[in-house]
């Protein structure tokens, strides 16, 4: 009997996981290490004890499930993405990549499949990053990128550390969180971006995961009285913000054809509406698979900063925070994806991609070969509650899983 | 004996006043009705009732102390200004007023000096507005600009309203705030400009009260993911924002030669560093001494709202929530402060000037003769920690009221 997978099963969970931290408008709320987050955890570790998956649960909290393969000393393939989610963000986003790997082994399990090596599921913590920054935090700690000691000393803006929320939620694992042989990691994930949607595609074979920079600016004027305060006196923060808020959209423009640049959060003080603001925070986030691209772009980013600073006479601050280089993935990777690909839609309803999302997956990619699945997000959109992907693509996303999964656990 | 005052009582007061609410960096934190401003409206009546001073709190908390005429029955001559403060703002503005005011009754009580008329002093509510919108609400309702169920009704961020919160601090009063019959109000204030202090000089005559327009702002684009979303797909409400802090500079820049335009307030959402923002909303104040011009720069502004909108393709608000014609002093009253203010400084050392910021004056400038004295605002700087008057100008600035009051009190 050949696996396949179960498509009423797998329903049946993602409605149900996705009650956990439901929000009014279709979407979930379950931010790193909530009480939300511990629950899916929860159910997760349910799961993969039903389906006979020996759990390990690491001190990043990266939470594993493995099934043994036939030689069990081989470096096992390993699937997943993550199941924290944004402020009020999608069903789909992460939970597809880790509900879809259960379903492979369950699927494998009730074929009465064996594979040669060890198929293991994970669920990596800390994926967002929108309460605990940098994002990623789990998968770049196993990658080795952090040492554990600085991701369980990262803060929330209520100033929680990670390590003490972790505990908090009982999964603060013992197992080391390190590198270790992999023959393969693969991830399952909506794109995110409309081109699956545009083109009418169902999957599409991800080449790579472009390179991004994220910087923290800010600007300090001087507070003052916004009445008797003359124009030529005025050292305001959130005009100098507003020059590189423009400046953002120029060099997006014409930095290089696939960058893109954004200004996602802005914060003034004293923020007043009768006082001229004296302090702004903002945050800079430039995109690109040319790592050339990002940097040009970053370069011009700061320049644009000290320039707004000296028109309006303020001081200024530009810390880049993160800059992870564009991920090209292993060849073997993506042509085993794409076979999947081919034998599950055909020739005519997938197309290689390269993601402009970052994903765990970015980070597996540096100690072993790493592939992912695309399916569609519908406008494009994610990242909010609106999310969602045709019910078929999903299967058809999880079937592919699969058929790569089978390719990769026999080598 | 002629009535002085005493500085090193009121120096003494001052400061003593001062630690109430005192900040780190020199100044205060008593916004309306906090218990910091619960603790000075205490003090005050401690020392309203020890300078002998009738004590009435009215239905909007607005405090009064009234010193008899030897003809009781006549309409009373008003002084005062208010006693909250803006979050973490400055240890002058405001205070000067009631202090001063409470000085001035002291000065008459230690020279025994009678009036004919009676001389009230008041520390009026929520001048400030920045935790109860609008500002200036207890002296609009007591010139009849506004109902006390609106005022009462008004909610700060947290949904707590004005009138639950008057009653929580035990200052919801008994008496009618409503007009009433007045020979005229005088107030003594810090510029909160730079005028003054660049022309160094001691006191400014007030002519009148610029007038103001506030809004409120939102643009509602499309939150989405800021990696995988092309630039040409975007509905960013922070670019168009920025947009308009932009134009906001150039009205001000030429709509008028008085008028200044102010963004003060900024709030983006989801405010997350990989989410292009969905929904900004920020506000607007334009000011100038010809309501023409305010008038103008607050259509233009709209344009430029519906255009940013336009541009970007989101969804715009606009709404004006104050609009305040500009308020020119009684010829009376303006010229018995520049008496007042010639006897104590000369000729050199005092100047007519019009006011940038709102007062207190504005609104009882609608119900009676309303004079203000002006003393400089060290570097125009206000609003903030670090506002500043040299003690000598505050001392000039309370004579100059006494001697106003000398004269406005016996007509």
């Amino acid at each position: 009997m050949r696996a396949t997978i179960d498509a009423d099963r797998l329903r049946e969970r993602f409605d149900a996981f996705n009650e956990i931290g439901a929000t009014e408008r279709g979407g979930v709320d379950r931010p790193s290490l909530s009480p939300e987050n511990r629950e899916a955890r929860d159910r997760l570790v349910e799961w993969f004890e039903a389906a006979d998956l020996a759990v390990t649960v690491d001190e990043m909290g990266n939470l594993f499930g493995r099934r043994p393969g036939s030689d069990d000393s081989l470096a096992p393939v390993l699937l997943g993405s993550h199941v924290d989610s944004q402020y009020n963000g999608g069903r789909y986003d992460g939970v597809l990549g880790v509900l879809g790997a259960l379903e492979v082994v369950e699927a494998l399990n009730d074929a009465g499949t064996g594979t040669e090596r060890p198929v293991e599921v994970v669920a990596w913590s800390n994926e967002e990053g929108v309460r605990f920054q940098p994002d990623m935090l789990g998968s770049g700690v196993f990658a080795g990128v952090f040492d554990v000691e600085y991701a369980h000393g990262r803060e929330d803006k209520e100033g929680n550390r990670f390590g003490d929320e972790l505990e908090r939620i009982g999964y603060a694992g013992t197992a080391p969180c390190e590198p270790r042989d992999l023959h393969c990691y693969l991830e399952l994930h909506v794109e995110q971006g409309p081109y699956l949607d545009e083109g009418d595609l169902s999957i599409g074979v991800v080449e790579g995961v472009y390179g991004f920079s994220w910087a923290n600016v800010a600007f300090e004027g001087q507070a003052d009285h916004a009445g008797p305060t003359p124009m030529h006196l005025r050292h305001d923060a959130l005009v100098a913000t507003s020059d590189v808020v423009q400046s953002v959209r120029r060099i997006a423009g014409t930095g290089g054809a696939d960058l893109v640049g954004t200004v996602g959060s802005i914060d003034a003080h004293p923020n007043s509406i009768n006082v001229i603001p004296e302090r702004v925070e903002f945050t800079l986030d430039f995109r690109s698979y040319d790592d050339g691209v990002v940097e040009a772009a970053v370069d011009r980013a700061r320049r644009e900063v000290e320039w707004a600073a000296e028109r309006e006479d303020v001081e200024w601050e530009f810390e880049e925070i993160m800059r992870i280089d564009a991920a090209p993935f292993a060849d073997e990777c993506i042509e085993a994806v794409e076979r999947a690909a081919r034998s599950v839609v055909g020739e005519d309803d997938y197309t290689r991609i390269v993601s402009g999302a970052g994903h765990d997956a970015s980070y597996l990619n540096e100690i072993c070969p790493t592939g992912m699945i695309f399916v569609p997000s519908v406008g494009g959109i994610s990242h909010v509650e609106e999310e969602y992907t045709e019910w078929e693509d999903v299967v058809r996303g999880v079937e592919v899983l699969l058929g790569a999964v089978l390719e990769k656990a026999d080598e």
